[in-house]
């Protein structure tokens, strides 16, 4: 069709799992789940016949509703649910036109398109929270593995002081956790089924209590009991959760999806910049998974681009936008807003979109990510030994006092930037110096495995202690 | 396609004209007439056989290419652009295989892309522009027609004092013109063509200059004057504008269409927040335009629901978060950016998609609206005339000074609005008041078609002075 | 001082406790704490003179210290943290020159902001919870007086189906609830220490870690077991939580701060909305609680403007853009961002400030809110009985058919939308309904009271049940 | 004070002139300014006594006026301007209590701070522009300095072909200057008055057109003539523009003011992270200005921090943010929004703060770049010569067609990736190469400076074709 996306501006998702959560059609289809559900929790209830519940069940599948149609006549309504009722009406009609009653029965178009939106974004938690699960085990590998692998740390762009790379995953990993217990979070406390009726009120529900509806709601010996039942019965018919109160204009679930899409991508966006960061030209101490045509530039024949960690910054670049839009809707008015909630659908899809994209793009991302130690130990020497120099000068603060050894380090380290000559050779020249260390003591100090501080025991911390503690890439 | 969004989840836009201009197979079909365009420039400078141009101009028909194969191959170099020279290549070969050597001659994936994005949102400016100019007609007429109807003025969402639906709707239309001109501005500007080639040097048009190649640009006895050939060459085949730079990296133009997106949503934002305020049960000072079936409910036979402006509004809630996504891509590191580049994309379309279904349905709703002037007047009294307040203090003002007829009138409409009585009768038994105004002038004073101030000539000077002076409402 | 800013554009603050929780001089205090806890701690675990430590805090007085001249000296680092180490250096050094060695021993700046920043975060929340549950207390209260209180139900601006007060009331108190438990999930799991040093291996503390300093790291016994004691006793001495890794560059408490102070005044801002739409001079069916002086326009004498619901909206409007520019800090590169970090400062002290300011004032509107039932009462009748459409449709359902019956209604209810006349009554004379419903069930059918479906017993699963039941309005 | 902001938090701005002009001591003096501005053009006009305005601008001296107290107060009414009014009405009374009747004479209190945020912002507006043209000449000397100093063009964060210092410093120029066009078109087309009155009638005026007031607005021959000339008065004595219309809920200036202010940081971001690639350790092609003190750490000796880059930078990262919920303001309800027009306040001044001090920042920057040409051409050599690729393939193109061609030179880039050998010898070697290039071809076809393509050019064009064409430094 001539109308419809397919992926072209979004290469992060395109082909990956998530698409099929999401599109057009599963969106569709989960208000079509979500109308089934509803009619075999009423048929649970007594409030309508079994053999209607099936018979809405069985029409209730997409392939049948073109997707296309229900999108242009929901512009009359300004939601697809009243098209889309109309559809699964005339499809249920042809095979049982007294189930054909029962369809959308007291319902209303907002429980089933919230319904259908917590059915898709489930869906793609789960997916999600798969592939950070398995992000976090291939970073704990490469945590493992590097425990004792020195590279500089770089703090404002420039070297600071060694750290190690295994440290450096293991960071990538905790934010990956972090991100993963909220999705777990999200998904443990449950996304809820809405049902609300036309004002949230459920009133329609209880109307339509029972199968000859006209004494409905009145004739109930106990409303609050029979919608219990329903709010109970519609939950396990879908797997949803339940909430205290129907939540059309009390956008909590929103507003927490928009909170842990956010996280989702800006904790993978944080392993692609390090990723970019590491694997520029110069620097080059990791390199992206080499694959066959991957990279490839349309212009430069020896262009291997870095276009996993490209594609994940790309979605950690556009999520907090549309998902700070998508928290605007808790300040929905009255019982039901006037676009507050219209507002959502979109900015919704493609957060959950883009964050199922990444986090299926990070999974290969982690797991083939190539690590240079060589390379990292000697970027380590790009300072000519000024990265030792924060642990020099606390060495000399007991001799020298901690202002004289610092200056005194400054001024080394100025010498050192300016002339090329390690900062090791210029010290162990300096009178105040070469009083209280010597050559090899200064030599020893500036190695930069040893200058990686708690960094070995930190990667045990992260990774629960079971790390191989192997020996240091300098010492070999 | 299974994996296709057809508009489902944004009935503003779904099958509106922006639609078929911001779809796949326009973006597709964009960056082939960028391809297209291109060859006919460099066969125009000489650097390629016209026979050449003609080739891929005729083979650069999106409708030959599958826009879900492509999307899906651009995850392997993060962008369209590689898999579609490829295609493109191959449809060119299909009829010449000489010609296809010419296909993406010396070029770069981002000129194709970049030029591609600025043919379509030159496409959706024209579009919004056009609509924008019906909808300022439609609320000019609306002005003019009630220049003289009083109804209340609302601030903090209180009756402040009378106004005139004439004097709205004239700042209605002030506002779209404003967005008018801002979209004006950047077609007259005008969209650029990118050219820049691999890293904004455009060496690789240089290197190609010549047919032969080889020798190419070293062979140039003025690059300068070839380069400057080539982009007028390009402008005037895409009807794009030119710039002094490449600009890879370089993102005013994106920033301005997220400026002006943003106004234009806004603008017509507020419009309908207006018309959702005035069209409140309550209220009913205004109604959308009534259709056949637009508006209903799924549950409840007796509403019409507002639902263009609930549309308009939520494309208002939408647009200013993607575009201030989108505006940080001006924040591009080095010659072209390892993601801002790529979260450009989607932003940009949604947000011209919105923009251009936003205007559309503007159009209908200016063009339909139901004005009520018996409602705004009825309305009017709803203050029992504490609406004349300020006026009549100001009356007050020479005889008992400001500070005590501000007090005096505070203290009247307290009472006004604790018992029900109308402040004229209020004030006209108070002593202090009745010494300097008589009954008939305080119900003068408080006669809402006189209290609109310079509602009338504002609406004048609004629209050119044009307005026929028609007799307010209340002195029928 | 002249360049300062003292809440003037930020009314919903001004004067609030939370002001003085978040001003430049409880930061500067709270970075000081970080010293001074920090300075303890290691004496502690015996790496400073317990004398020191001390020292130290006897020393770390803000009010010692002008902010401002931090604040420029800051432009040289690009953070306070440097300056104010001088400073606080120096007036320890005034008191006991050897202590002075060890100020900031072995750290860095972003340890002592970092920290900082959550000790005053913390100190918000708590402020913030508190009037959270004030709020939800006032909501409840509410409620349940309203259980039985019908009202207009509205959805798209316009009247849908009767609701009660008493389970609007309980929709902000379920959103405020949920906000109080996001609020509390943040503080249960705890704000943590920073403690990384230089690049976040915490080899300075380590370096440091032994009094004399020279042998330091080299010298311990177990530099895991030395980490782990330090951390737990920096813990300790702030009240605050320790993470499993430093985080300098894994932003985790910025972005959970972000999405629940997102969520604190979106949650507040939909109460506001409601407020204001009840509000509206033609509804008038709540009112702000009245206190003299409060709300007075400049000019007009008789308004009293809903300025709480404003500046609660007005903070909820800001929050969201703020706080997704705060949440942009988990794409922090390398060890230390070169500026993510630096932009998190001022977004999250104004979304701490806007939210504690909105949530001091909602419980000054929620505890003073007026509402007025007879209004409720009243306004149910503006559609002349069309707002039970739904229900009677149901009732006629099961004689009628499902389409038919919401035809029929759809019909009359136009009619009586043009004439004016009572749905009931025109039902009444209709042949199809008379045949099946006659005038008295028609009117009972539309009593408001007995349209509110499922309203008290969602209230009371809302409250737990605690609800009283008392009769509603238009039974008495 | 102890509730106040000193800039401690925001370092880009802290001692910036920028800081003078926003603080609440200059929105106070601003807010004075409106309402003295205003009774002098009333005075004009003829409706208040020249005496009064003489001393109504006499007393609004904001150091007479505390702004804290101001802003306690505003929380009982929203907003600053009632309990300004009442304070400069007993500074005004305390000289002359006849004038003080004519204080806020007909006004509202979003006449007076929504001039006064004009105000402001127009000085702020100058002040950036100025500090744009300083920045952009510096840029053009360090362009014109470089035009051929050849360097890596980076894209996807790797080198791809060479480009020059001279061009990517004539690129920041262009975005500067696209800043500054920008900010002159908002300060030639004007930011303008507001004088609408209560809701936007100027009827309050109209009302107090008459010195004695009580006749007043009826008692006009013409109020349009009336109208127009107080509107022109009062923009003359304020110095600020005039609009078609009252723009209280038609915000046009604030969502411009959000688009040029998030252009500006945008502008001057890319600036900032092109100088922060650049610098990393590894690179090292540039230095910020090296200034005694500057950029030093609070732990390490060695580092000199890019301090310029990194506070200009996240003021890039904060101002789309804060401008996107700025540029909200536009959907406005009614004549004057309960909260949307609150929300503005503290969102502008901290967009207008954020870029003046990152342009005050960025003349640093730029004028005290260090570029080291040296280390420029030292790292095109970091890929043995692949940086060449692209041109040697276009040169094999006429030979091998273009498909084997690029094929070759892939084969040979990996080669030349994994063995560390140059290209150019790989190449030398290679029999289908040596057929038709020889060495000494390869080796200058690799030459980087004459790889630069139209770099030279295009500089020329940028400036004005006003550089000097210096000899490329490899040509030494």
């Amino acid at each position: 069709m001539t109308m419809s996306d397919t992926g072209l501006l979004s290469p992060v998702r395109a082909g990956t799992p998530v698409e099929v959560a999401v599109c057009d059609r599963a969106w569709l289809q989960a208000m079509l789940d979500a109308e089934a559900a509803l009619a075999r929790a009423q048929a649970r209830v007594g409030s309508l016949p079994p053999a209607a519940a099936r018979a809405i069940t069985s029409a209730a599948r997409s392939e049948r509703i073109d997707p296309r149609e229900i999108a242009v006549a929901a512009r009359e309504t300004a939601n697809p649910v009243v098209p889309l009722v109309r559809a699964l009406t005339r499809l249920v009609a042809e095979e049982d036109p007294r189930a054909a009653e029962f369809v959308h029965y007291g319902s209303t178009s907002q429980d089933i398109l919230d319904t259908g939106a917590m059915l898709v974004s489930a869906r793609v938690l789960r997916i999600v929270r798969a592939d950070l699960e398995r992000t976090a085990g291939a970073l704990a590998k490469l945590s493992a593995e590097h425990r004792n692998t020195p590279m500089a740390g770089r703090t404002l762009a420039l070297h600071a002081v060694p750290t190690t790379f295994g440290l450096k995953a293991a960071g990538w990993r905790q934010l990956v956790l972090d991100a993963h217990r909220r999705v777990d979070d999200v998904l443990e406390r449950g996304l809820p089924v809405s049902l609300g009726g036309s004002a949230g009120t459920m009133a329609g529900y209880l109307e339509h209590a029972a199968p000859g509806g006209a004494s409905a709601g009145g004739g109930l010996a106990d409303p609050g009991v029979y919608l219990e039942a329903l709010v109970d019965a519609y939950a396990a018919e879908t797997g949803l959760a339940r909430t205290a109160l129907p939540w059309h204009a009390l956008r909590t679930p929103q507003a927490d999806l928009a909170g842990v899409l956010t996280f989702v991508t800006g904790a993978l966006g944080k392993v692609a910049v390090d990723v970019q960061s590491l694997a520029r030209t110069e620097v080059a101490e990791v390199g992206e998974p080499a694959v066959a045509g991957r990279g490839v530039s349309s212009a430069m024949p020896h262009k291997r681009n870095p276009v996993l960690s490209t594609m994940i910054r790309a979605a950690a670049l556009q999520v907090p936008s549309l998902a700070a839009g998508l928290a605007r809707a808790l300040v929905s008015e009255d019982e039901r807003s006037a676009g507050a909630w219209h507002a959502e659908w979109l900015l919704l899809r493609e957060c959950l979109r883009l964050a199922g994209g990444a986090a299926h793009t990070a999974v290969e991302l982690a797991e083939g990510l190539v690590v240079r130690p060589e390379r990292m130990f000697l970027n380590l020497g790009a300072t000519n030994g000024r990265v030792a120099g924060e642990r020099i000068a606390a060495v000399l603060t007991p001799a020298l006092g901690r202002a004289r050894a610092k200056e005194l380090l400054t001024e080394a380290s100025l010498v050192c930037e300016e002339t090329g000559r390690s900062l090791v050779a210029i010290l162990a020249d300096h009178p105040e110096v070469s009083l209280h260390l010597d050559g090899p003591t200064l030599a020893e100090l500036s190695r930069a495995a040893s200058c990686t501080g708690g960094a070995g025991v930190l990667v045990d911390r992260a990774l629960g202690g079971e790390t191989a503690h192997t020996r240091p890439l300098d010492d070999h």
